[in-house]
This record gives structure tokens, C-alpha cells and sequence, in this order.
């Protein structure tokens, strides 16, 4: 029998958890809508107790490690919960501590960019890639990143934040507070951000008939831009222009052979990932690019899922790093 | 008697060769120019020749290791120098085959920025991190970055190069022939160019008189800056603004404790410094920002020198990964 994980996605809407094989094959799952409102406290009590449950239904030893994706910094080595931007109330929370006292396995924590990261070079787009860089575009911009065979985490744990570099100095403020992050161009906030100030003027009947009765927002811009609306496709263009950028200044930093593109904004359509893919030659050296490769989540909607599979699994090797305190 | 090894810093006006201690005290060093018009394997054979005549004269055994840093990207697990910006002829060169010829003891090559940083996380401001970014302002920007322990090398051994990140999607042109790189704002020819325009102005007065009969350069820009001039100022003001946003980047990437910065550019004063500390608050989370220090180099002028032993002493630990094939 192979050996298994359980693996769980803490995101700001669901909770998901999957026993999963060390060969990708996902034995039980099951996903409850998250808590949020009750505070860390009862959510990490249900991620204990579906933890547990979930080992249970899929016939899992006592001792089968588990993995948890957190949508938020985390330390990897405590499972100390920083912040989380979806879910309220997780300030310095001591998941790891929680989860520890309720479940006698191996539970190693980490943030869902970088469990992506290790989720696709286990099981989805990088399999056998120890120099893989996922790039998670949606709501907000995030990823992770894999560099001679490891996680990028710094002294702190909480690298690899990849939404967060500068591409324009001049650039627009973002959710973050700094100023011309990537995010700030290529997250689905700020490409509804900029629909909705097209979307005052003439040039913006196109996006406003796609939009319907609903807010304008980037499926919005992705729907006028596939009917060849020109705004739209600017719009698009505009963010794929920044991401193409950042992409090659982490092509020339890291000198990956992959990089990962993921995330419901990666899904829209071609427009961004064209102009991503057309940008990238004038931001990186050609040596480095000839090395890469430009490539969609395999994983789809499950990558922190199966990430958090992959850090239990590496945890199980790595436990000095990997192992929260308990 | 503590280890030792013969380090190499060949660079486009001199070639210099120290036996340098474990503890990082040099035994013997000599210097002369390198023959650069001579090309690579007259260099290559001078390489040679130096090692051994600095390991006799530092009563070394044929054991001891060697490194050699090389200004360009070099492959470090073969020694194939890919190409060198100043020194002509070089392309593709055999740099490690050459020298494994030549010398009988185990010789370690690696990017005179990838080498600085290990000689300062070694020997210099950041003894004991394994968390570090070593940034070198000169003619052109480079550098390197270790973290968890490890240099940053990538797929094909030609990561870390920091210089040529985006920071403004509109910027200038680079002389890599990116757009808006870090280096087009804050190497030595960036603020040269930037001067030149501003001398062909009434405000450009105190920098054409700092300049006097030479051709205005960043120095000038410097010397002007002390005088209080403020056209120099804003020079120096907008080339800091774009180095604190890339550190800023780097750090939320890194999440490093350390960024180090060395190279004569670092050096004209503090106005540069300044700013870029003024302006990293803007482009890195509180977080990461809490964690980082930023120091100037303690090695100066020999920081690769001193990096090229601590790839030697790498190299012992790490054969695998850095011994050129011979």
C-alpha cells in the first residue's frame, strides 16, 4: 500500500481535505464550508477533527502525516499563523500549537503559495523539476517557489511573495500598501479596478453589456475582450504587460526550467497569458530563457490541496525543518 | 594549521590571487594586470600558473582547493564561462577544462557576484546567515543570493542575477537590452547618462564644475550631491528610489535577515544609501522589513576574492555540485 497524507486547504470560503498517496491518487475527500465568523479557534478545531476523520475513512495509520495549506503567512517551523487577508480574527494564531494538542500525527504547516509550488513540482506541471517557480493569479497574486530542490522560505518563513515586487515604480498602490506590485496589475482586483474606470467612458460599453446586472469584475473584461472588444483586450493586455515583466525578472533571479501560471484570473482566456509570454523577451536575459519553460496549473482548483499532500510528504523526510512545535 | 585555499578574482583590469585561511586571514596575495587582448587562454594559463605560485609560496599542500571567480556567467559544475561583459573574446569558454588541465587540485568557478555573496556571508557583514542578498553597485549592477544556506543557482547555474529585474515597466532601455532594469537606474553608466542630459542644462552647472576636465560621471554626480547641489541630489534621489524598491522586492521574496551592499557606486555617499532606505518601506511587507538588515560591505574591494575561497571551502563540503568536471 502505498503511503498516504492527509491533506488539508484552508481557504477563505471552503475547508478541503483529501487523503491523498504519495502517487497522487486521492483515496477520501470531503469539504465543509468554512467557519470563518466562529474565529481560529473553532476552525482549527474542525480542521483537527476532519483530519482525523478523514484518516479514518481512508484506513490511514495513527501515525500518517498530515499537511495543511494556510491562505496567509504561516512559520513553517511553528505553524504560527502571521495574518490571513480572507479570514478575520487569525493574527498571530497558534495553529500549529491547536492542532498539536488535538492530533497525535506529524502535522506540518505551510502557506498555500508555497504548497502549490511543492504541490505541482510532486504531482502536477513540474514532476521531477527541482527549479519551478507557480505564480497563482487570482483575487490576489501570490505563489511560491522551488529552487535547487527547496522551498524558498527565509529566515522568518514567510518568502515567497511573489505578488508583492515592484514592476512599476510609478505604479498604482496596492492592497497591500506598496506601491506598482505586480498584484496591483494583474490581480483580479485591480483588473476590475481599471473596468470600472473604462467602463465610465464611451470605450466601455462593451465591458458594461458583459457585466450584465452583475459588478463589473475580471470575468467581465475576459468575456468583452473574447468578442474582441478593444478596451478590454487593452485592459488585459496592460496586466499581461506587467506579468510578463515580473516573470522575467524571476527567470533572471532564479533561472528555473518552469515556471507554473495558476488561479482562477490565469483561466480567463489568452489575451493576458499572450501578452505575458510576448513581455517576458524584453525583461530576461536569453540564456535564462532558453532554459524555461511557461506553463499552466495541471492541478487546477486542487493545488494547495495536493501541495499540502506534498508537504506532509516532505515533512516526513525534512522534520527538524517541517514539524511544528507541540 | 588551518585550512586554506588559493583564491582567484579575475577581473577585466587586474587579475588577483590570495591564499586565504578557513579563518580568513590572508597568507600571500599577488595581483597583476589580466591580458585581456591576449584572450581567454592566455588568461586561462595565467590562472593556472598564479594558483600554483601563490600555493607554493604560501607553503600549500597539491591538495588544497582553489576557486576562481569569474566576471560573468559561468556554469559552476562544469566551469564553461558563457560570457564575460568586459573581457572580450570570451564566449562559451572552457574556462574549468582549461585549468583542470593545469592544476592538479580541485578548483571551484563561480559568478563574481554568486562568490561575493558567500565571501560576505564567510568572511565579511554577514558572518553565520544563511538568509542573505549581496547587492554590488558598479559599472553594471550584480550580485548574489544565498538563502536557506545555499546560493541561489538555478537550473543552469545562472541564477542570481539581481541586476537585471524590472522596476519600471516604462523605464530606460539596459545595456542587456531589458526595459527598465534595476541597473538602468543605479549603475555607474545609468547615472552617468542621467548627469550627462541634466549637464546640457542651466542645472546642470555644479556637476559640469565637479567634473572639471574629465568627462562627467557618477563621481562627479557625488561630489556635486556633498556640495548640496540639487539636481545632483535628485539624480542620486531617483537611482536610490529604485534600488530600495528592488531590495523591497527581494526581501518579500527572500525573506532574508541581511542585504548587503558593496561595489564603488555604494561608496559616493550616502544619498544613494539614503533614499534607498527611504524607499523600501514602500515595496516590502512590515514582516519581512521586521527580519532585515541592511549593511554596507566589510570586504570592499576583495569581496570576491574572499568569495572565491569560500567557494573553494564550498567546494570540499559540495563536490558534486561545484567541482568542474576534468
Amino acid at each position: 500500500m502505498p503511503e498516504t497524507a492527509v491533506a488539508v486547504d484552508l481557504g477563505g470560503t471552503n475547508l478541503r481535505v483529501a487523503a491523498v498517496t504519495e502517487h497522487g491518487e486521492v483515496l477520501h475527500r470531503r469539504s465543509e464550508p468554512t467557519e470563518a465568523a466562529s474565529g481560529p479557534t473553532v476552525v482549527a478545531a474542525r480542521i483537527s477533527a476532519m483530519i482525523e476523520e478523514t484518516a479514518a475513512a481512508a484506513g490511514l495509520a495513527p501515525t500518517a502525516p498530515a499537511g495543511v495549506a494556510v491562505p496567509g503567512p504561516v512559520d513553517p517551523r511553528t505553524g504560527v499563523v502571521f495574518f490571513t487577508p480572507n479570514l478575520t480574527g487569525w493574527r498571530n494564531f497558534p495553529l500549529g500549537d491547536v492542532v498539536g494538542r488535538q492530533s497525535q500525527r506529524p502535522v506540518a504547516f505551510g502557506n498555500d503559495g508555497n504548497c502549490a509550488a511543492l504541490g505541482e513540482a510532486r504531482f502536477g506541471a513540474g514532476v521531477g523539476s527541482g527549479d519551478l517557480i507557480y505564480v497563482a493569479l487570482g483575487t490576489g497574486v501570490g505563489g511560491g517557489i522551488i529552487s535547487g530542490g527547496r522551498l524558498i522560505e527565509g529566515v522568518g518563513g514567510i518568502g515567497g511573495e511573489i505578488g508583492h515586487v515592484v514592476v512599476a515604480l510609478d505604479g498604482p498602490r496596492c492592497t497591500c500598501g506598496s506601491i506598482g506590485c505586480l498584484e496591483a496589475f494583474v490581480a483580479g482586483w485591480a483588473i476590475a479596478r481599471d473596468a470600472r474606470l473604462v467602463a465610465t467612458t464611451v470605450d466601455g460599453a462593451a465591458i458594461r453589456r458583459a457585466a450584465g446586472d452583475r459588478e463589473i469584475d475580471a470575468s467581465a473584461v475576459a468575456q468583452a475582450a473574447r468578442e474582441g472588444d478593444p478596451a478590454a483586450v487593452a485592459l488585459l493586455s496592460r496586466a499581461g504587460r506587467a506579468l510578463g515583466a515580473a516573470i522575467g525578472a524571476f527567470v533572471n533571479i532564479f533561472n528555473p526550467e518552469l515556471v507554473v501560471i495558476g488561479g482562477g484570473i490565469a483561466s480567463l482566456g489568452d489575451s493576458l497569458l499572450d501578452h505575458a509570454r510576448q513581455a517576458l523577451p524584453q525583461h530576461a536575459f536569453p540564456e535564462q530563457r532558453a532554459h524555461v519553460r511557461l506553463e499552466s496549473s495541471r492541478l487546477g482548483d486542487d493545488t494547495a490541496l495536493y501541495g499540502a499532500a506534498a508537504l506532509a510528504f516532505q515533512s516526513i523526510s525534512d522534520v527538524e525543518h517541517h514539524r511544528p512545535k507541540t
